[in-house]
């Protein structure tokens, strides 16, 4: 099992392999994957992940075997594991505890080949069902604090597999970067009696120079401090803490942000490779009831910089693109491609 | 002139070039730089960069010109600039400041090919000088509060230069993480009236799994919660904020630990890319006389992994090498080579 440790300085946790440490022959750099004989997502190959969690697959079908459009698996190689029992531990003055938490991977797609800006509006949806569907499930884990879900594509942007696919950590406890974003939330709501990110939306729907879509549920935009050239959020107007608790009518439009955004993307940069992080509230409260304030939403963020030692030192980023005229190349993009035809 | 533009959820400032912005087609991947017909760092080209700020140079030899050990000069395309008023200006519910600051590059050696792991003690020591010399000199620029000396090596590492060099960013603002470590510091020395450093220094050298070198005056170690493979700290064992202040007979017991730390991670890894940041009190105190708490240290950060969506999302590290396994690679590794022998 891998360890939770905490840094003492400025409670940081960190999660540590410690069954399978990695060697330093093991970083030597490896050639980029060409095409990958057997691909254990793809269509076919069911027997060859560990069994599903969830799936959305035709009526009738056989859970591990075909039929299937969206199949969530446990990640073969988790950072967490579900089994076990949380321990907490002191080491002279340094804490941990446990890996325990939640590792899972979404299987977007069942063709090898499609990206996520090839997918039909449908196809997303079903993939934010697999999404709801497990956040619901997951919550009821008393253990689990925080679930993050979130995208690589490219191996650049983390991904270890090529075949399109999302995955989600729930952690025992609520990560720092997490928390630090609460408090602002919560701050900024003490002072003005409103949400930061209903203002910002207000704001940024009024500028419109950084409003890149918009549908009558989601706006995305080129946030004004952004941090990395073309970071686009998907932000949702109608306040909601928690991402599972969207509506089924909100469905399809979050599909078609989504869509419309990431093939935004995909015109402008020419394939980029990128992150999503869906940004939540916390499944366990703490205690406190404060978290009515968060406001849920996406971030993607191109990976078109590299982070060198002055961000790694400072947190402070330096942006190329301002987010301006990120976003008016981004309008000038089409996008929309067959949205609608399903 | 840049920008500094400040998030308004969790008060991180970012760095957005408003006046050369970066296209989309700026960022297609580039073919990594082969042997370079020009370098603007080697010896022989001094009139190919900015005018010299410091230099250590050979008795009777003019500025710019050849006879030099260690350059220093601004950088040619700086996040910041000198020139200029702060200005602070709100628009709509944002703020931002003008791009005032520092930004230069210590040209390390005259000769291309070297890297920092083939320098000896004595050009190790001259490059120590010329971190103090302009680190003591910026303090004096009332408008900056920051000031961050760093090294990117390699070109995943964010170098963009293939001669050996290190840079400096002064901002005038104290960044996020700057702040958080203070912060950090300041609650531990609240609760125990001690250093949070010098207590961690005391633990791994108890502990001895985790320290990699030591000499009389500096002690390596991989630190118990280290967020990446083979991440490892040097830090000076008498309590000191700020690294200006380093006493001269600390020079050479630091170029020696900086030397053989990079060496050993050079010899177990094999040419990693890699970065380093020297952390100090920030140079302005806001008014608070707290920063005494800080301890001044290098962090060295190999690349081995990629930061990937949950990382980003959480700021939550999953780190496959146990610092236990990465100090005792390290530690068997000589690591001295013609250490002394200058």
């Amino acid at each position: 099992m891998s360890e939770l440790r905490k840094d003492p300085i400025t409670d940081r946790w960190v999660i540590v392999s410690t069954e399978r440490g990695k060697r330093p022959s093991d970083f030597a750099p490896v050639p980029p994957p060409g095409k990958v004989a057997l691909c254990p997502f793809c269509y076919g190959y069911e027997g060859k992940t560990p069994p599903e969690i969830f799936c959305i697959r035709e009526p009738g079908t056989a859970p591990n075997t075909k039929g299937w459009h969206v199949r969530v698996v446990p990640n073969k190689f988790p950072a967490l594991r579900v089994e076990g029992t949380l321990e907490r531990e002191g080491i002279g003055m340094f804490d941990k505890m446990s890996g325990i938490g939640a590792h899972e991977v979404i299987i977007e797609h069942p063709t090898h080949e499609k990206r996520f800006w090839d997918y039909t509006v449908t196809e997303i949806e079903r993939i934010i069902e697999a999404y709801i569907q497990r956040s619901t499930d997951l919550k009821k884990d008393f253990r689990l604090r925080h679930l993050l879900i979130f995208k690589n594509e490219g191996d650049q942007a983390g991904a270890s597999l090529a075949h399109s696919h999302s995955q989600l950590i729930a952690t025992p406890v609520v990560p720092k970067r997490v928390r630090e974003e609460l408090d602002g939330v919560a701050r900024y709501y003490a002072y003005k009696e409103r949400c930061v990110f209903c203002d910002i939306l207000r704001e940024e729907r009024r500028f419109g120079e950084r409003v890149v879509f918009e549908n009558d549920h989601f706006t995305a935009f080129c946030p004004f401090a952004s941090r990395f050239p073309f970071e686009t959020w998907i932000v949702p107007r109608i306040h909601r803490a928690e991402f599972a608790s969207l509506e089924s009518r909100e469905k399809n439009p979050l599909a078609e942000a989504l869509r419309t955004t990431v093939r935004k993307l995909n015109e402008a940069l020419n394939g980029p490779q990128y992150n999503w992080i869906l940004h939540s509230a916390p499944s366990k409260s703490d205690g406190r009831d404060r978290w009515e304030d968060y406001h849920w939403h996406i971030e993607i963020i191109p990976r078109l910089t590299k982070i060198a030692g002055f961000e790694w030192g400072t947190g402070f980023y330096i942006n190329p693109t301002p987010p301006e005229d990120a976003a008016r190349y981004l309008s000038e993009e089409e996008g929309t491609g067959s949205v609608g035809i399903t």
